[in-house]
């Protein structure tokens, strides 16, 4: 299984960051990191890279914001970056997001590598393009297609993690599996987290992605299966991002979107009672979380209306039609979508 | 001589805007205007355009900011815009530039078509698809490429503009004859400006700029003889842009900048004296401003390093070999862009 020639999955990223900057010439380098990345990733890499001016931005998806960009295109200005400049996002989905984004956009576009150092970023944000920052509580709302130069996978940053972190990126990976590869979902869901071989799993999940990404990078057809889990889960994370309820993290709601929209699959597109009994099991049992009370269930369909998928005010989602296979494009009520969650509350646990 | 298919010089926008519309279908449509387009060019379209919601901003250079474009990207929002709806700049540059970047960052890109009012806007902004904001006083600095989905150039606008705008809009007519075609430059330099057929120069100038642009989109290369006369004209505008003595347009900067920039071609990519001479004189008889006094020309030096072209510090200038050939990349210092402000100040007028 080899990865495609722009990401490379590091065993010794020591190495295989001199070798990638052998031979390449840049004006100047930017390297973007919070306050975690700097504290926990930087020291590990930071003789690895050519000189370089950092960037430090607060860490929290609250901060991937419009303000956060004016500051890093002013620290970009200031280092006197031109059009021949690299920026290096070493961080999470919202640095690669965001770092991508304000490298997309300074003097009309400057390259930009990604460096993930949560597993989220490592299988799903850092690859396909999509940057963005939040705008007025809408997730992603501003942003473009851009691929990055080159993304370095570096399983060494996933032990900087919390294991609350790693549950969440591993979603997306659970995602992967459910849309694409259904042997691979059976492997996995019967291994605890803790017997997870990173680099085999991370690589399977980036060849899932980046296949599907090729054949539609803007997003017009195939590429939409990503979504599944997304819309519900988009809109119950933005819905908790904005409560005083405390956080979700984003493959929290995604794993919960993930049930709700594969009760909609048994509903709409023919997922088997027992497959949704199956991945709603596993589902609940990775991510235990209280249940959603009703008012919130009302307001989470409502920003589901607003999902950026969809179109002509039209709820549309991703959903399985069996176990290992997504298809997209499939119209849902709000009321569905509120039955969905309700579905959700009702599991054991 | 034909135009690109997706730029229409229309005589009659009241039929074409229709037949346009006729077959394509959008889920919304945001019209943004200026206070002057509002008043001026709207009424003229408003009742072509299928149902749409309008968005005012203030006009001029000074808005086109992140202020302005989070206002934007606010109401269309609330409209509830989604990536099926599409947004018509009718405006000059700063509407065409900021409007197209919001449209082309909004739910990571939406499209857009152009309804350019000034003649500025006509044969230089609306073609080539660089779209941007200002940030921190300097132009464009934050951006994109991307291209409007079509452009509409109807010459009736051009009757809402004041002398001093249309005198502005013409110096990129110039520029055009100037690097691509010395017959066209003979043949407007002998009109008085009232005499000049706008439909027949602004297809001449759509001609050479699209031809130079699809050469070269990315501005690798050719694409780069565009820039003559704004090394030196943008940091004039920015100079002026940021100080106390009174607003230069865009053009009249530019056409100051060609001055110093033919003296700087005589100097170093073999323009002949005698062209010199007729270039700077003609420039100067449309163009009357007064001299630029010395510490304005070591702050316009200083403006003219942090230009978006350089690289690695070197200033890099498009300039003539002779009238109606451009050439780019040539390596200029900041001691020779003062020599240049100080040639145009010893023209006589």
């Amino acid at each position: 299984m080899k990865s495609p020639e722009n990401i490379t999955i590091s065993r010794n990223l020591i190495k295989d960051l001199p070798d990638y900057f052998t031979g390449r010439s840049h004006s100047g380098i930017a390297v973007i990191v919070d306050e975690n990345t700097h504290r926990d990733c930087y020291p590990l890499i930071a003789a690895s890279l050519p000189a370089h001016d950092l960037i430090r931005i607060p860490a929290g998806e609250e901060h991937k914001n419009l303000d956060t960009c004016s500051g890093i295109w002013g620290r970009m200005t200031e280092f006197r970056l031109d059009r021949n400049a690299l920026v290096v996002n070493l961080g999470g989905g919202v640095i690669g997001d965001m770092g991508g984004f304000c490298a997309a956009t300074y003097k009309r576009g400057i390259r930009f590598i990604n460096l993930p150092t949560t597993l989220l970023a490592q299988v799903d944000a850092s690859i396909g393009g999509k940057l963005g920052i939040d705008f007025q509580g809408f997730k992603n709302h501003i942003g473009l297609f851009r691929e990055p130069e080159h993304v370095f996978i570096y399983t060494r940053f996933l032990d900087t993690l919390s294991q609350r972190e790693l549950r969440s990126g591993f979603a997306e990976v659970i995602k992967h599996c459910l849309i694409a590869d259904r042997a691979m979902f059976e492997e996995i869901r019967t291994l605890p987290l803790a017997e997870i071989q990173w680099d085999k799993v991370i690589a399977h999940s980036v060849k899932i992605k980046y296949r599907v990404v090729q054949s539609d990078p803007d997003e017009k057809g195939l590429r939409k299966i990503l979504n599944f889990g997304h819309t519900v889960g988009h809109a119950i994370e933005t819905y908790f991002l904005n409560s005083n309820s405390g956080r979700l993290l984003h493959g929290e709601a995604v794993a919960i979107g993930m049930v709700c929209e594969s009760w909609l699959s048994a509903q709409k597109t023919g997922l088997s009672q027992s497959e949704l009994r199956v991945i709603s099991t596993y589902l609940k049992e990775i991510y235990p979380f209280e249940k959603i009370p009703e008012p919130a269930i009302n307001a989470i369909a409502e920003l589901a209306v607003q999902d950026k998928k969809n179109v002509r005010g039209t709820i549309k989602c991703s959903l399985l039609e069996r176990t290992g296979h997504g298809v997209f494009n499939i119209a849902v009520t709000p009321e569905e979508i509120r039955d969905s969650i309700r579905f959700y509350n009702r599991l054991p646990g």
